[in-house]
């Protein structure tokens, strides 16, 4: 009996108690005790158990292996909130009490800021959320380029610019894993509509592909070390993403030597074959239609289930593959679950709620200020009409699988109740979308008239006109699952704006969406303000920037277009967008967003980069620190910037550059650098930003590589991708 | 915003991530670094989230302090196993399928093992699971006394001997609890039948309390430092006992100086300022008939909820009463959740199995083996006919809230037929109970005659006959919620064992039972073992013992009368068991099990401490160190004993003392040392069994204090209560 107990004890030991088997080696991307505890490990497991380990057991889980204390993966959505809980075996919530959590800004908000250091902090919040759910694996973030305004998922993601996106991905990815909670990035790649996304093939150059859509999916992986990536649901040159040759198994794990794992969406593997061998690890989410339901369990129908099982014993596929699947897994299991020590996360704490406000107050982007709209002062005798559902409506309900149940979320009614103790709130509904996610996008027949009847004697009676309008959260809207189906405003908010500025020439019009818009009321009105989706701290954000406690900073991390047309890829026709049967090609290449737009020399309504401040910035003495560099040089750039006006206040530094005479074809300019800086009324800065030579070189189809031209560069030196202050022409040798 | 950045940082690091804060300080039972960082914790809480705390959030967890870091508490029954994840809150089981355990043998079995290294392996195991299934408190073991044969948790419970029950419970915990998993000891107290158990109302002695029915409980909380005690449903003196102020105030949280948390059973509180004020810590499981209505959340609902919260915040009580709650919730939290570098715990591994089944092959007693009917021979020609539902129905499934969903349940009959390759094993079902739990106790009239003529007809051409029979887990038999309602075996066993018994007398009935049982037909058998409820590896521990591959070494841990009337609790009529009108008294006494028996000179069928082996042992030169001793001496007790058999086996020397001369009643003799030993045949070893004096004394109602009572004792040596091989005298000054 001693003997069965101390070997009882001495094994565990051995796998799970001891501590100093867990101690981590600083320094390698892989860890050397790591690796050598996978090689202990690996021998151990049957071929089943490794199989079971490459998929889903649950909704949002995978199995262990019990016996030898490895541990399940526990996982959930999404990018800017930890999903509620799902249930085990269907996508019915789970009806739990305690999954309310702290809704941050969705990531077009995050984007906006230009603010690194926040998405740092958001990352981090994220995680702590994540782990105070016992979430091993955070389903975000969302890293795919904005390429038409009418993706519903473009909320989600990081606007138009790779190299933005890049740096703002790079600190969020560090912040969730922090927590030693994985950051999952996503969708891999090329998911830029939900319009087919399921099935629609899509072809794009080399190029666009590596300077593009890859480029802040390859910071995640090298600067950011992900631990995780998500595969996308559309096929790209006749094959899957999730499973394809050239993105899963060539670049992501070949050329960038990604050491993760790779998680497919929810049901977005669809071939074992192709799964097993171009680098698919886990699979989630699968439906059985079609594979057969004679099994209890639907899981062991899953393409890396069964049939994966079974080609591995028949010798069709090598079980060294299946290794390096596990391999990876219990990888990912000793940086999160497995990790000793690991803090124990927070929820709906203050500092998050801080976090959630910062972002949003630094990501809304004020676009229009005619005779200084904003701020609104908050004065006895004032009345403040506030018009539009908009500002009632829950923006974390609805949106796809990003949709969060938060502890709180303070309207922008809400917000602007709390701030304004003076002058007199009032509220007209002004028109109805339903509750449901699934509504009409025209408007409800049953109160449109008379709602508007009612908004239109509120906006008359007032003597500013605040209208929330934009899209929402519902099917067809920004959500997850389908494209929107026109570029104007939805549910009559169009002619509702134009009678209120009828009765009432003084209107502000705040736009929530996750996407740009077409505004044919634009010069009607005096204010704008863009406020994306805002989560728990919206109204009390928005109120900060309305009264002016907050002097707005945000630049627009995407390009907002006169009409439709003026998008790139709405200029090809359907073949660009959304396809033909299905089949798409991306025909703009690299001129996604301002790129187009510089390009082609089509003025924007508002240009990527762009924002306005309640201040006023002078950015003068622009230099580089020499003319000409070599390859592995890096060009500082300074600048003195200086805040002019009469609040304090924050101004983007972003540097473009641009190579005029090229063998191929080059957009005009390309964000390579940008600064953000904080100052006092009438103080003087000089701001630094600094660029590799190395990130100037274009992809070369001609020798599938990057290549750094010689010659000469312009950069380009402002505060906007329309507003220059200074170019400055380089040269590399 | 580097600022606010940090600041998130080292708040984060400070409550939660900083590995040196959770460092423990080793030998004070009160560890001062988890004291002072609950000191700098409570502050911080609000009255509310402090209330919170004190009741569930779900059937099974508790809310935490996410905003703060403060972990949810996860719990599970139950004692011999981790039972499968039920809903959110509904009793239903939530359809997981990553929840099935290795289902170890029912404590019953445990205790018939006299070995308490296989308490502290079953323990640990049990932790290993509980842990891996992410479970914090183990809501097990019941240590409640066997009185009568007729309650239908018995099973459950360590048997009826307080000193047994101490020496198992005490490493079981310690076994629990080295995962960093709160073992949590039930029912305290007195909920010694399940007839009326939330209602009836016990009266039982001082002395009995104190010598009987708490002593494992004291032990468990002495110790094994148990960091939980459940409360029960029943009365102790006209108040519930899981908020009653002499039990859970004055003798547990007082005078034993418990440092855990009392946690209710599921629906045990009543009352709000009795359970404040004497003692309960965490409500769980309140139903909210009567409590109104018309709040969202019925949690909040608890005794221990708003109508707590409204009484601190009135004054009623002082917000002291509440943070001692809140400070042992806490405690808890730190030696578990909180616990950095806690294993991982592991599930349904060999090492598990290996557990399950050693324990199930110490346990198992033989109790009749005339004519060296066990072990049976694996020999070509012979037929062995399995009669009874019991050698295939499962022991797992059923008996409320133990109940166990196991990876694999091994029936007698697949152990049999696993282990016997030559002879022929023929199978009979011979009764029927019915799959429900709620099946009637009579036979099922469908199938009974032809299930009976069948059986009878395969026993009659079988040359051996094993009867599986015995109780099982349905209502009315070995179940929660309520009790036996007959002494003898139900389903026409009885009938039938006489009918196979009129064709073939070459029988063997394995008893498979928590409790003891009528046997009339025991004359007519050669073999008769006690098996239990084994858990998943059933049917190959009791195929080890039949074969003789296992030598059974297991002792009866509770008296099997000859009649019902012959045990204690039966001897005084309704008012003693099971109570008038719902009140009820231990008439008996401290003359519980074995001490009625020895003392009032009833011989039982089968006495406690019994159970026969293969081989035979000889037990001589029994001695005590000392004839004299003082109070704070040990009585050192030697023996030989020797294994004078041809077979390899275990003995256990049972020591018993007496005191023929007292100042008031006491039984014969009562256990108070053991020692199990492993002998090859033919060897001898010396046996040592150490007793302190102190644990010689009885509970004098007079001063409300243990007295040890000086002059002559006897010392009985014997290998069951009803077998002593030698009695000596000492005196004690």
């Amino acid at each position: 009996m001693k003997k069965l107990c101390s070997s009882i004890l001495i094994l565990t030991c051995m796998l799970v108690n001891n501590p100093e088997i867990f101690a981590q080696k600083k320094g390698s991307k892989l860890d050397d005790n790591i690796e050598s505890k996978i090689d202990s490990i690996l021998p151990l497991l049957t071929l089943k158990e490794k199989v079971d380990m490459c998929h889903a057991q649950s909704k949002f889980s995978t199995k262990g292996v019990g016996r030898l204390g490895i541990p399940e993966i526990w996982m959930s959505d999404g990018p800017h909130g930890v999903r509620a809980e799902i249930s085990w075996d269907s996508w019915d919530y789970a009806g739990w009490t305690n999954d309310s959590i702290t809704a941050f800004p969705a990531l077009t908000c995050l984007a906006a800021t230009f603010n690194p250091e926040l998405a740092e902090a958001i990352g981090f919040s994220l995680g702590e959320e994540a782990r105070y759910r016992k979430k091993d694996v955070l389903l975000g973030p969302g890293v795919n380029i904005y390429r038409t305004p009418l993706n519903g998922r473009n909320f989600e993601y990081m606007g138009e610019d790779p190299f933005l996106a890049s740096k703002m991905v790079v600190p969020y990815i560090k912040g969730v894993q922090k927590n030693n909670v994985a950051a999952c990035v996503k969708h891999f790649a090329l998911n830029n509509q939900e319009h087919w996304r399921n099935t629609v093939n899509v072809e794009v150059s080399d190029r666009a592909l590596h300077e593009i859509y890859l480029p802040a999916f390859k910071a995640a992986v090298q600067e950011a070390g992900v631990w995780a990536v998500m595969g996308a649901y559309n096929k790209f040159r006749g094959q899957y993403t999730t499973h394809n040759e050239l993105l899963t198994k060539k670049i992501l794990k070949g050329d960038w030597n990604y050491d993760g794992v790779v998680i497919s969406d929810w049901s977005s593997a669809h071939n074992t074959m192709e799964a097993a061998m171009n680098g698919l690890d886990l699979e989630m989410g699968t439906g059985t239609d079609g594979l057969g339901t004679n099994s209890v369990n639907h899981y062991d129908n899953y393409y890396l289930a069964s049939p994966f099982l079974k080609a591995l014993k028949s010798g069709e596929i090598d079980e060294a593959v299946l290794n390096d699947k596990v391999r990876r897994i219990l990888r990912l299991m000793f940086r999160t679950t497995l990790k000793p020590n690991r803090g124990f996360g927070r929820i709906n704490n203050k500092e998050h709620h801080d976090v959630a406000r910062k972002v949003a107050q630094e990501g809304i982007v004020l676009l229009k200020n005619e005779n200084k709209f904003f701020p609104i002062e908050d004065k006895k005798g004032v009345t403040i009409a506030v018009i539009g559902e908009n500002a009632t409506r829950s923006m974390t309900a609805g949106g796809g699988s990003s949709e969060l149940k938060p502890q709180f979320e303070i309207s922008p009614l809400e917000g602007l109740k709390a701030r304004y103790k003076n002058a007199n709130i009032v509220h007209a509904m002004g028109y109805a979308t339903g509750p449901s996610v699934y509504d009409a996008i025209i408007p409800s027949k049953l109160n449109a008239d008379s709602l508007k009847t009612e908004a239109v004697k509120v906006a008359k009676n007032a003597d500013i006109v605040l209208f929330f309008g934009g899209l929402n959260k519902s099917h067809l809207q920004d959500c997850e699952g389908a494209d929107r189906t026109q570029f104007n405003l939805p549910f009559g908010q169009d002619q509702l704006l134009n009678d209120i500025l009828k009765v009432n020439k003084n209107v502000g019009y705040i736009l929530m969406s996750g996407n740009a818009v077409e505004m044919p009321w634009l010069k009607n009105i005096d204010g704008l303000i863009q406020t994306w989706y805002l989560g728990s701290m919206a109204g009390y954000s928005i109120a900060d920037v309305v009264s002016g406690d907050v002097n707005p900073s945000g630049k627009l991390p995407f390009s907002f277009p006169v009409k439709l047309e003026d998008n790139a890829a709405h200029s090809f026709g359907e073949s660009s967008y959304p396809g033909i049967d299905e089949e798409q090609t991306y025909k703009e290449g690299i001129l996604v967003g301002y790129r187009w737009h510089d390009t082609k020399k089509i003025t924007p309504l508002y240009a990527f980069g762009y924002g306005l401040s309640y201040t006023s910035f002078n950015i003068s003495d622009v230099k580089t620190d020499k003319k000409t560099y070599r390859a592995n040089e890096k060009i500082k750039v300074t600048c003195q910037v200086t805040n002019t006006g009469i609040l304090d206040g924050s101004e983007v530094v972003q540097v473009y550059i641009g190579k005029p005479k090229s063998k191929v074809k080059r957009a005009l300019k390309e964000l390579k650098g940008f600064e953000k800086i904080n100052l006092k009324k009438g103080i003087s800065k000089t701001v630094e930003v600094t660029i590799d030579i190395a990130n100037l070189a274009f992809y070369d189809e001609s020798i599938s590589d990057w290549n750094l031209e010689k010659g000469g560069y312009v950069v380009y030196v402002g505060n906007a991708s329309n507003n220059t202050v200074k170019t400055i022409k380089i040269n590399i040798k």
